[in-house]
C-alpha cells in the first residue's frame, strides 16, 4: 500500500489541474459573457415588466378556464414582439374545474358556543356539496393510519385532516411534501372511512386566515366526496374546540364543478440555433395557475424568467450554436397535460431535445439548480461552476428538476430544476397571498440571469 | 521538476487527508448540536417573538430617544427574563438629533407648473432651515466632481445629488457604496460651491416615494447647510421637471435640531464559560435605530438573534466552556459611541476578547459569514464547513464583519459578519419600509441559528 500512494497521489494531482485548467478555460471564454447578461438583466428588470404585464392582464389562469387562453395568447404575443422565431402554440386537452361562487363552513351554535365561520375553499377538482351543504360531526386526524385506526368512528362525519408542515425542517419543500399527501388523498381516505367530506388544513408555512387551494383526486372505485381546505388560523380554532365540544357540527358548503375538457395549449417560441438548429435545449415553466391570486410565484415567475433569458441572450447580441427555447406548459397544477403533449407533439420528430431546464419554485434570489442526468452531464456541468458563482448561484447538486420536463426527463433528456431560496414560498403558494407584490424585482431577475447563462453553456459546449 | 512531482504530490495528498479528517472529525462532534439548534430554532420562533416585542415597545430608537432608553430597558428585562448572567448596562454617552414635525419640499408654481411636494425627510444631524424655509434654484449634479466643475454656478442654489445606487451590481452592499458618498458628504460639499442645502436622492434599490435617510457629516471648517433625503419617485420627477424649466425654485423645509448629548448604554448579558469565563465570544448587532420605520431589519433583527443564539445555546442545554455574550450596541448609526465604550469599559480589563459576530444586513436568510481575521482563523473556521452546510449557511469567505464590532477588530480580535440574502435590504433601509411585516419568521430563525452554531464552536475549538 506504501507504495502506491505517490502514484495514487500523481493521478490525483493530475485530475485536480486538469480540473482547475478546464475552469480556468471556461472562466476565460465566458466570464465576460456571465457578466453582460448580469449587468443587462439587472438594468433592464424586464423580467419584472414582463410579470406585471401577465398578472394584470391574466391574473387567474386555472387550466380550462377564460384566463388561462388570455396567458396563452397574451405570452404568445410577447414571444412575438421580442423577435422570437418560430412561435406558435402546441394544442392539448386540459381538465376544466370552477370553484362557484359559494365556498362556506360554518361551525353551528351549540354548548354555549355562537356560529363560527371558518375561511376555506375548494380543493381543485372537488365536487361540490349537495345544495343545502353538508351538515356533519368532525373528527380530527393527523394522518391516513390514525384515521383507519378510528374504525366506524369516522363514519358520517367530514374527515378533518390538521396535520401540519413541520417547521423544523430546513427545506419547506421537504417539509411541504410530509404534509400534502392529506389534500391530494384526503377526500379518497376519508371517503374510505364512511366520512362524507375531506377538511385539510392548508399546506402552507404561514399562520394566517387564508386558504390555500391544489390539486385533490377521486379514485374510481372510491365515492367521490367534496374535499376543501381550511386556513391555517381557522384549523386551529377547529382544533381547539373540538377539544372542548368534541360533538360540534360544521355546515359546509362548496359549488364547484367539472366540466368537459378543452382545447388549450403551450406556448412556444425560440432563437434558432445558428450551427445545430435541431437541437433544442428548453427553458420553461407553467402558464397555468390556480384561480387564488395571480399566480406571480407559481409559476409567473417561471414563465417570464423562460422568455426572459432568451431575451437577454438576443439583447446581448449572442447568437447560440444550437436552439434555445421556451416553453409555457399548460396544466400543471391539475394535468400536466402540456408537459406530455410537448414531448409526442408533431414538431419533435425532426428534433433533438438536449436539455429542459425549469422554474418552478418561484421567484426568489437563485441559489443554483438542481441536476436530474446521468453522472457524465452531472459532472460536465459542475464544471462550469466558477461561472454560476460570479452570480451567486454556484449550488449545483443532484436533484429533482421540474414537474413540465419530467415526461422528457423519464426520457432520458437531462433536467435542471432553478433553485431558489425557498423559506417564503409556501407562504404564498395557491392561496391570495400569491401576488406580484410578494415578489421582489432583483431576486426575480437573477432567476433569469442564471437561465440565461445555463441555456447558452449548454448550446456552446454540448452535454 | 518532474522528479518533485511524486513528492508535491504526496504532501497534497496527506494534507487532502488531514483536512477530510478533520472536517469529518468535527462532523461527528458537533453534527447533532447543529442539527438541534436548527430544529429548536425553527420550531419556537423565538428570534421573531422577540422582535415583535421590540418593534411594538421600542419602535423608533434613535440614539439619544426615549425609544433608545425603553430599548436599552426592554432588551435588559429581555436578557433576564430567560436567565442571562452578569445582565448590566454599560453606559456611554450618546448624539442627541431629532427631526421635528416639518420636513417640506415644494417646487413652487411657474414656467406654466403648479406647484408639487415632493416626499422628503431630513438627514441625520442636519441643521434646520430657516423658520421660513429656503427657497432657491436647484442644480441637479452626478458627483462631486459634477459639481466642482459648475464652478459658481451652484452659488446660493439647492444642489440636488441625484446619482442612483446602480442596479447592475450584484451586491447591493457595493451598489449603496458607491452612491452613499452623496448623503454622508453631500452638505459639505453643496456648501464648498456655495450652495445653501443639500437634496440627496434616497440611496435605496427601491423606486417608490418614500424618503430614505441616514448619517451625514459637517466640517468644523465648512458653514453648514442643512441637507435632505428625496424619494426616489420626487428625485425622478424634480429631473425631469428640471430639464424642462432649469430655473424652477424648491422650497426646503426642516425643524430638526441637535442637543447636548447624553447619556445612554449597551445592553449586555451572558452564559458564563464553564471553564474559560474570562475569554469571551461577543454576538451583537446595533439597538439604536434611525426614526423612521421600526428599525425592524435594521438592526432589530441583528438585536434580537443575539439573543435568541444565546437563548437556544441555553435552552437545548449545552454549556460551554467559554463566556458567550450577547452585547446590544448603542448609536452605530450615528455615532458608533457603544462601539467604542464597550472596548474601554472598566469589564474589560479582566477578560480577553477571542471573537467577536455581527448581524447588521437585515433578518434575511443567511448565506454563511464573513470573516475579518488572521489566515490561521480563517482556516480554522473554514475546516467547520461541513457543519455550516447543513443548515445551508456554508458561505464563508474573507471580508468585513461589522461597524459595532469594528473598534475590537481594528484591535486584533478576530470578528464574522453575517451574510444574508441582500436583494431586498436596501428597499427597507432607514426608512418607514422597515417594519416586521417585511421580516420573515423562518428567515430571520435562521440567522439566529448560524449564530448559535458559530458561537459555540468558538467557545469549543477556540480560533
Amino acid at each position: 500500500m506504501h507504495n502506491r500512494k505517490p502514484l495514487l497521489a500523481g493521478v490525483t494531482l493530475l485530475f485536480v489541474w486538469a480540473s482547475v485548467a478546464s475552469c480556468q478555460k471556461i472562466s476565460n471564454r465566458y466570464g465576460i459573457v456571465c457578466d453582460t447578461l448580469m449587468k443587462t438583466g439587472l438594468r433592464s428588470g424586464g423580467t419584472y415588466t414582463l410579470l406585471q404585464e401577465l398578472t394584470e392582464q391574466a391574473p387567474h389562469r386555472l387550466a380550462g378556464s377564460s384566463g388561462a387562453a388570455r396567458g396563452v395568447e397574451l405570452t404568445k404575443q410577447m414571444m412575438q414582439r421580442l423577435g422570437f422565431a418560430n412561435v406558435h402554440k402546441e394544442s392539448c386537452m386540459v381538465p376544466h374545474w370552477e370553484r362557484g361562487p359559494i365556498e362556506k363552513a360554518e361551525i353551528l351554535p351549540g354548548g354555549g358556543m355562537r356560529s363560527i365561520h371558518l375561511s376555506v375553499c375548494a380543493l381543485g377538482g372537488s365536487i361540490a356539496t349537495a345544495a343545502n351543504g353538508i351538515t356533519a360531526e368532525v373528527v380530527e386526524v393527523r394522518s391516513f393510519d390514525e384515521l383507519r385506526e378510528l374504525g366506524d368512528r369516522a363514519r358520517g362525519k367530514i374527515v378533518f385532516f390538521n396535520r401540519p408542515m413541520d417547521p423544523a425542517k430546513l427545506s419547506t419543500f421537504e417539509a411541504y411534501g410530509g404534509a400534502v399527501d392529506q389534500r391530494g388523498g384526503g377526500a379518497v381516505a376519508a371517503a374510505k372511512a364512511g366520512g362524507v367530506a375531506a377538511l385539510v388544513r392548508s399546506v402552507t408555512t404561514a399562520i394566517d386566515d387564508v386558504p390555500h387551494t391544489g390539486a385533490m383526486e377521486y379514485e374510481d372505485t372510491v365515492v367521490p366526496v367534496p374535499a376543501a381546505a381550511v386556513s391555517t388560523i381557522g384549523a386551529d380554532r377547529l382544533s381547539d374546540m373540538l377539544k372542548k365540544n368534541p360533538r360540534l357540527r360544521l355546515r359546509l358548503k362548496l359549488t364547484c364543478q367539472t366540466f368537459p375538457d378543452v382545447l388549450s395549449a403551450n406556448v412556444v417560441g425560440e432563437i434558432t440555433g445558428s450551427e445545430r438548429p435541431n437541437e433544442v435545449i428548453i427553458v420553461g415553466g407553467h402558464l397555468d395557475s390556480w384561480d387564488k391570486g395571480v399566480g406571480a410565484h407559481d409559476d409567473g415567475s417561471g414563465c417570464m424568467q423562460a422568455i426572459e433569458a432568451i431575451s437577454l441572450i438576443k439583447s446581448v447580441g449572442l447568437t447560440p450554436k444550437r436552439t434555445i427555447r421556451a416553453v409555457m406548459f399548460m396544466n400543471e397544477e391539475n394535468g400536466l397535460r402540456g408537459g406530455r403533449a410537448y414531448l409526442i407533439a408533431p414538431e419533435r420528430a425532426s428534433e433533438k431535445q438536449i436539455a429542459a431546464i425549469e422554474s418552478d419554485r418561484g421567484g426568489f434570489a437563485p441559489k443554483g439548480f438542481d441536476v436530474q442526468a446521468d453522472s457524465a452531464v452531472f459532472e460536465k456541468v459542475v464544471r462550469w461552476r466558477s461561472l454560476f458563482e460570479r452570480i451567486d448561484a454556484d449550488r449545483i447538486r443532484r436533484g429533482g428538476s421540474g414537474v413540465d420536463i419530467s415526461p422528457m426527463v423519464q426520457n432520458g433528456v437531462p433536467g435542471f430544476g432553478l433553485v431558489v431560496e425557498n423559506h417564503r414560498y409556501f407562504d404564498y403558494h395557491h392561496s391570495d397571498n400569491d401576488t406580484i407584490d410578494k415578489v421582489n424585482q432583483r431576486e426575480l431577475e437573477m432567476g433569469a440571469i442564471v437561465e440565461a447563462l445555463l441555456c447558452y453553456l449548454i448550446s456552446e459546449e454540448g452535454l
